[in-house]
């Protein structure tokens, strides 16, 4: 594990859940080690969480041939030279989203991990929440027909604070502020539920005069299935604290979703006198993942997701199944990172930016 | 009245509830005439409604002295001659949205009323929801500080047949198609509650081979004021029937709104640990419009809203007092064509169009 | 017309309303006279509503061979005297709720009634909403199955003020208070959707010191049918200002409401893997009372449901036809007063009180 | 640990996060050994869950000086001999709810276990809920001023079925139906937010035909204080998969709450134009047990409940502090039992039951 922080607490607890939850585990997660700049806080980090050791250096690590899984849940600006590092040593990597600061550092981390062979899963952990899961089940299935209309926006609100400091704020560290941070899950689920995107038209918006990144982003887009709709990320949207909220429109039916409740999801299908939305509580024996959880109507929690993504990793690594598609790859890490440079290009240039993707 | 359809009906029921629900009215309503094409319809509409008498050439209503407004609820196509007409005989004019069919006929309409000198209300009926009223009086005592974020979307779902055959799909009789119905009501409120838009990034779609008008429009904008958002209406949101949602962020607080649920207001303000989302039924002895209503709790309808508007148009006849603020008059009716043409450009040129208004 | 106050103004606005949105109406409403004890106010509201005389003796309207129809807007005291004048002497009849103060009164109001052969309605609005008139309809489909549970509760809050003083509060002529204003409606839609109460088991609650009725009842029920399940009503729940909300669960199925939202029902049906509470918006083509209204999506109000009950009573005159199921008799009036009487008698023996109809 | 199913999975998983969610934990729990009667099924939880033993026979653990804590987690009918061991043999003990199967028993555990001096938790886990432990602070702060009404209903829907046969389903093993399973939760809350009961009235219903224990009852009750309700629960309600949803009424303010939305608190109090009821996402830093959590807004699920309690015995059990008042005492889990007991004796007896309490 590279990271302490907020995504090394997320990690953490997710490896921890995997080997009693999710009964047997395609593998028993071991945490040999946590790597971390600040030598007090590592320690304690391995302490807490039960790592058999601590490190300063992330090389240590990637040097242990012990050690078969990466988790990089560091800074953006620490996500290519470790993760690409540790693939080439062989080990199944993951890494935190966005996978690059641009479209050209993450196409070098994915380009690089998949030259060597090993797992990668970028960690857009909201694929994993059963309410998404199960509208990409509905979509496949053909119970939406055809998609007209995406509508998602990511709003936080704890950005409007000149005084604030962190890695998150600076232009270097981040590479952008809620386009990388929230956008970028936006564009991903946009990606996982729809399809790839064909252009955008966006606007890009910093309010604080002394901030360097983006404080939202605003984008009218087509996709290349001819879906439209907006994609939208704030961190100045007063009241909603982790309102990740998405609504797609089919020729038979629509969804509807809110992460503030995430345990649901509202469905539409044409029906009779009592067609209307259902609010669907997601946690039925049949509905995904749920086979790790509690009984029905019992919820799960934010943190549960991490869970249901690294089991999947730790299926895929067990069984040398894909990560593909319902976990993000360095590919779609990848992608995802096109399309909020495309929102970054289009936000100077005032114009419609038509995407393209390398192989 | 011309028109005799669904805005005639709303229209008709407004006034004559106005002679009795506000009281004492500040000009009582009298019925005289209606005009419509269909002389069958137009006849059984006069008996329906109790217009003393009715007419299939509207001339007829503007060459009578005894009529002092004329409101036209007509097809978009008969907006213009019939309007302008009536203002140069004298008459007081209301007339429905989106004014003419594209900011020329608008701008056109709204120059020769205004320099007749009477009073003139573009239906824009939602500024006469008593929660949107609120919200402007809310945003005008300075309650949600600096104004951050607009999103605003108009989602209806009965655009999805192809047999439909309607003046709304005919290019020439409407203008536009989702836009001029459903944007322009968006684009009407983002005006009255945030302010004047500087530009917009947009796409038009039309998702029906052979479909003469736009089913949906997508288009990321900016303010005057700095804020930024998102516009958006659609005829194909399965499930969506009258789906008129907006959100507003401020500095110190947010508005949240859907049509489908008038009579609510959800309200953000910081505050302690109790802070979140307020529910606002919006239906108090305090509330806006409510002197003509029910006791608190005991909601109002969609067809009340024009009972509030037309009201305050008779009232500014009567005190000859300013339509505008609250009311929109023909230069908001114009303004808000204005940024639908500059929707429709930027749809075809794939730019950032900047608004310009004319004066 | 007999009464000029809340429900005066209601009823009367409905007769106006019937005349046109409802078309073509079973008969033509014609508002003859008003009556009221205070002059200045009933001279007021002949000319506010378009009555074409008043009075200040009812006596003066039972005796005019010239109206057919007696709508009984008065408050409970005045209810009896008044109405089975205006039967014997011919006359339809509509009463507000509660029939009588009790039992006895309302048994005397409805076999004097039911004698002379006049139509008879007793006033329970809420049978006209278009949900509820729905449930009525997905219930007697056996869309639901055997009905287990109905909890209804009446909550408003306008009750905590001691300096309120309305007859609403006198005993003598209300009767009683959170009990028949607000707990009526709860026996009655309970009777009309799920059946005839078998048992109450309740308490009677005054919170006011000097207040001479009831401020709350809380009743656990039980059905001829087998169903058991809970009656409130209260004028003390502080932020329910017209929250009438009740939930019945069958073995097929699920309903809620909340008068609050009046336009939508919930309704909840086995299914798979999306099954859930679905929110319907009864406001389609195919629902309850539409064919007078909007477009879809386009909600009516509290006062609206005024015209889908009035509108029945006339079709019922005009066609010779049942009042009932759909429409509340004096029967109904009758039969709720029962159940309020038993909510009554076992406040104070502390027993369960089995339930008995006189014929 | 006795018990490896529903409730051995919930508590096991809350020990293995106290241990490095709760940062430092007041005592490091060593999950030392796990007891149940099917041999294999003991073994296989043991080895899922981290037990460093297991055993087919209770005593062993009783008997083991190296454990200090006991956790019984197993079926009704062995709550009470196996804890008032565990007890005598100097270990604090936790036990799940029902605490006994009726008064009788809960009362001889309680005594039996206080003599003691160990510490001791009735587990009624949703004390423990944030948003629950919010509603208690703000009352106990007199933000809702005096307590009027409280209503609460326990709504499951896993009951319809003859088939099931589990001991929840065995008079002798669970004691009661709906009852003890849910009902017991309602008045747990109902005693922990608004105080003790004074009567119930009650009704005691089984729907189908061969079943042992009841499927729902119905209350209405007092409270000493005067506040007055319902008390529901039922395992028939089709639909509801988890809602324990109550409310509360107060002079100054109201609250509501949904179990199947456990991190919302709903809270109204009196205000301005604005007033409503106010969502509250339950998860800011200055929150209930949030500092074991995430960063606001990100949800924990109904698991994470078990982590906030038994976390708190640890601190209790660390600091010798009192269990009480958030926590359930044993004395807590006999008086919900003994309101159980009179719900059970007003449904034979058809009478208002008055509660007295035996100390």
């Amino acid at each position: 594990m590279l990271g302490y922080a907020f995504m090394g607490k997320a990690h953490s607890n997710a490896f921890r859940k995997i080997a009693y939850m999710t009964w047997p585990p395609p593998l028993m997660p071991r945490l040999v080690a946590i790597a971390g700049r600040n030598e007090e806080a590592v320690r304690g980090a391995a302490e807490r969480y039960g790592y058999e050791r601590w490190t300063t250096d992330w090389h240590d690590i990637v040097s242990d041939p012990g050690i078969t899984l990466f988790d990089n849940g560091g800074p953006n600006a620490v996500h290519a030279e470790p993760t690409i590092a540790a693939a080439q040593a062989g080990k199944h990597v993951v890494c935190e989203k966005p996978l690059g600061r641009d479209a050209d550092e993450s196409y070098e981390i994915w380009k690089a991990v998949a030259a060597t062979g090993v797992k990668h899963l970028c960690a857009f952990n909201y694929r994993f929440v059963p309410a998404v899961r199960l509208a990409r089940e509905l979509i496949d299935a053909g119970e939406l027909g055809e998609i007209r209309h995406f509508r998602g926006r990511y709003l936080q609100d704890w950005g409007d604070d000149p005084s604030l400091d962190t890695w998150r704020f600076h232009a270097d560290e981040a590479g952008s502020g809620a386009l990388g941070d929230l956008g970028a899950h936006v564009v991903d689920l946009a990606r996982y539920l729809v399809g790839d995107l064909a252009s955008v038209s966006a606007l890009v918006k910093t309010f604080l005069p002394d901030r360097q990144v983006d404080d939202a982003i605003e984008a009218a887009v087509e996709f290349e299935n001819g879906a439209v709709g907006t994609i939208e990320s704030t961190r100045l949207a007063l009241g909603r604290r982790n309102a990740f909220q998405w609504e797609i429109n089919g020729s038979k039916g629509s969804l509807a979703f809110d992460m503030e409740r995430l345990n649901e999801l509202e469905v539409f299908r044409n029906g009779g006198r009592t067609r209307g939305f259902t609010r669907v509580l997601v946690s039925e024996a049949d509905h995904p993942f749920w086979e790790f959880w509690w009984p029905p109507g019992h919820i799960i929690g934010w943190g549960d997701t991490f869970v249901n993504e690294l089991h999947h990793l730790l299926r895929a690594i067990a069984d040398d199944s894909e990560v593909a598609p319902h976990g993000a790859t360095f590919e779609d890490g990848y992608r995802a990172a096109e399309v909020c440079d495309a929102i970054v290009r289009s936000g100077e240039s005032g114009k419609r930016e038509q995407l393209s993707y390398r192989s």
